[in-house]
């Protein structure tokens, strides 16, 4: 009972902060388009001067097309880096074309190195140029550096900017270091330790730093179980790191592990945040859109796992056109079969999206997978029996035939034990041969509860009602 | 051709990495049952001491439970407060029964007040009296205190320790303040500025006051873009804004905008990471599921949906039951009947899925709604072209008649503007009523598609075959 009383508040706290959410951007919209519909400059700052550039690159998602332009071209010189940052990289490579050079230039020129990659990395070759060419030399050799690391690996995450100290400081002296320094960056959370040849020893929270008397060594404050990435591996492995050992900052290292970079918090949940996107979106198929993409966009997106759908779909017509004989007799089987193929569809799709998030998560692994599968199949006997018993009592009640219902009991606890089965099979041998199992299991799951639930109702139906 | 090739190689990545965890945890978990089976506890103590909170959780999540209960009893005193933490919460209250009383006191000792209140608030009342009765006084009414707040509230969220000074200090007073510090928190990267009655005014990260000298007034050092959480918010609007803004900390105000505690980036994570698993199973219809769940539990939370399932399916039977006359004389169509409405389930789940997903983002708004209505239904009547072609053709050259194929055709095009329709349509309606859209837009979805794919199909055919 408590359980549910809150659940139903959380709900209703959802649904009001929502509620606001929709009011304040319809008006702030409202005002913000009537603001550029009449050229009206000075109005247009002054309501956007108070948005963080996250939220105007929102909005820039939100209005179409050709408002869109006009807002830019309105806002000129005020526009940020930043919302270039914020903006879904399906528009940001219109709102580059659209800004004139010198606001680029000016825009990009306050963005960290990490910003930039991130940036530039997804644009077309002569988008990136114009972006490059107007950086400071330096600048531009930082960002080709990290660009050459392989897309998706921590050395294109990090920044380069990184806070060191040799091992053998004091707590006064990193204090006098940084305080000598002429910019430190603008998010950083640890001092990193170094021996003469760059590799890093440890690392120090400035909380720490603070809280110390200035003669402590900083080797006696080092955090416990401190971690290091190298440039290649993985933003996948960097962002289940932060979260399962719930790091705030960690430095990167190059083959000779000296310390080339710093990845925090705030890189790595953006990481987890984009891998859960693509997770959801693989799972129903709808690859890697967005809101903002235009109709063909939509269209070509979404093509190919309807065409892989067809190609399923027809498979099972091919089972039940093996039975039109009995079908032509028994027209109620018509009626009946896709209650079958839907049940099983449903639990083969319980049990895969359990499996997916568990693989994405890494709860699921050679150390209890065969628990696992073992569990889902007794799940899918468990819930066939229930509606086994469920659809024998509808087909008696709908069709009179005791038989037809005992046909549809056998066929429904057949079709979810192989669901089961299925759902938790497909994506853990996806995974083990390298295909990501969000992106294939749905089509091979759904055919073969489609495929066994056709074939094991209308084969049974076949057997015993004629 | 750039892009397929990185995917290839991020995918190559992925299971590589994953191939690495598989085989790491299957070693390190036999030697560690192996020493639970001998009963050797230092070999035991040995094997564990190097793993982290999170794993040792994970690893105590994958062994069966009988393997659980006896290492945890090896174990012994050395069972950290941190492992509960972590642990999910289907297993935790079952390892608390396990733990010996005195072991469960030690380890809740060491804990943060904020790790305490997440460890008790969905126990038992038993189990939490358990541990609370553990606790100091002074402890114990800082807990109490914190689950007097709204269940999924900042003040759940937020620890009550928060670093603060008034607003004319200077760097050289904080810093001195925070080395007379008995105790500073765990984690902290703001100082949060306070006017004399407590209401926060600003805060100054800690690389900021550690870069400035001594004499520079806290104020000239301010953070732009500060942002407070009532106790009351929900924990969805500050994981959102966390994640919006990029925020790494923020102060927590009671009702008269007094500090009463700071909210950190990785409870936010944390959040962020609950809602996406929510998100995700609710759209597959799994509740609330974890992999530690038994087979009992699991068959309870998957029947819901499956019974809601049954019902819808019965509602498109219905439907196929009116056409029993047409079909039994044209059994053709009881083959191709599915692949109309398989076609036009995923088309529908595909729109459901960017609709709810926006929506969790805050992506989908009254702002672009109607546009994004109008671009599923042209997305719908794209592909439901595309398809239906391909249907006409397959249709002719299977059963050899241009009828049928013309049928199929049309019903084709319906269902999938439909499905573009009920797809964004459903859950935008669920949500602005207050009805959580990932949890029962689903069904709704196939509902519709399943009954209109059915009908045009069927009803086509009865108008134009016969």
């Amino acid at each position: 009972m408590v359980e549910e009383d809150t659940q139903v508040e959380h709900e209703a706290d959802i649904e009001e902060d929502e509620e606001d959410g929709y009011s304040l951007s319809s008006k702030q919209l409202t005002a913000i388009l009537y603001a550029v519909d009449t050229g009206d400059r000075d109005k247009l700052v002054e309501l956007m001067e108070p948005l963080h550039a996250a939220d105007i690159a929102d909005l820039l998602e939100q209005v179409n097309a050709f408002d869109r332009r006009r807002l830019i071209l309105l806002y000129g010189a005020e526009f940020d880096g930043e919302i270039l940052s914020e903006l879904d990289e399906g528009i940001r490579e219109e709102v580059i074309h659209v800004l004139r050079p010198e606001v680029l230039a000016e825009a990009v020129r306050e963005l960290d190195s990490d910003d930039v990659v991130d940036l530039v990395e997804d644009l077309e070759d002569d988008a990136q140029e114009a972006i490059l060419s107007t950086l400071e030399d330096a600048d531009r050799v930082a960002v080709e550096q990290s660009l050459s690391y392989p897309e998706f690996s921590a050395g294109r995450l990090m920044q380069r900017e990184v806070v060191m100290g040799p091992e053998h400081w004091t707590v006064g002296q990193a204090i006098d270091f940084m305080r000598g320094a002429e910019e430190l960056p603008e998010d950083f959370y640890h001092m990193v330790l170094i021996d003469p040849k760059m590799h890093p020893i440890g690392h120090v929270t400035l909380g720490k730093i603070l809280g110390a008397p200035r003669s402590q060594p900083l080797k006696e404050l080092l955090e416990p179980g401190f971690r290091t990435f190298h440039v290649e591996e993985s933003e996948s492995d960097v962002a289940y790191a932060f979260n399962q050992y719930h790091m705030i900052s960690a430095p990167v290292v190059d083959e000779d592990e000296r310390v080339v970079g710093v990845i925090t918090i705030d890189d790595a949940m953006n990481v987890l945040d984009e891998e859960h996107e693509e997770d959801i979106m693989r799972l129903a198929g709808v690859g890697e859109g967005s809101l903002a993409d235009r109709v063909y966009e939509t269209v070509k997106q979404r093509i190919p796992w309807l065409g892989v759908n067809l190609v399923t779909a027809i498979l099972a017509s091919l089972v039940i056109a093996q039975f039109e004989d009995t079908i032509s007799q028994f027209v109620a089987l018509a009626v009946l079969m896709p209650i079958v193929a839907s049940m099983g569809g449903n639990a083969g799709t319980q049990a895969l999206t359990v499996a997916v998030r568990a693989i994405a998560t890494r709860d699921l692994t050679g150390a209890n997978v065969w628990r696992v599968i073992r569990r889902e199949v007794l799940v899918g006997l468990a819930n066939g029996i229930v509606f086994a018993i469920l659809m024998a009592i509808v087909g008696m009640v709908w069709f009179g035939s005791p038989a037809l219902g005992g046909v549809i009991a056998a066929a429904m606890v057949i079709n979810l034990v192989v669901a089961g089965l299925a759902g938790i099979g497909i994506p853990v041998v996806l995974e083990r041969i390298g295909v990501d199992p969000a992106l294939a299991s749905g089509a091979f799951v759904t055919t073969v509860t489609d495929v066994v639930g056709f074939f094991a109702f209308l084969g049974l139906a076949g057997i015993i009602l004629l």
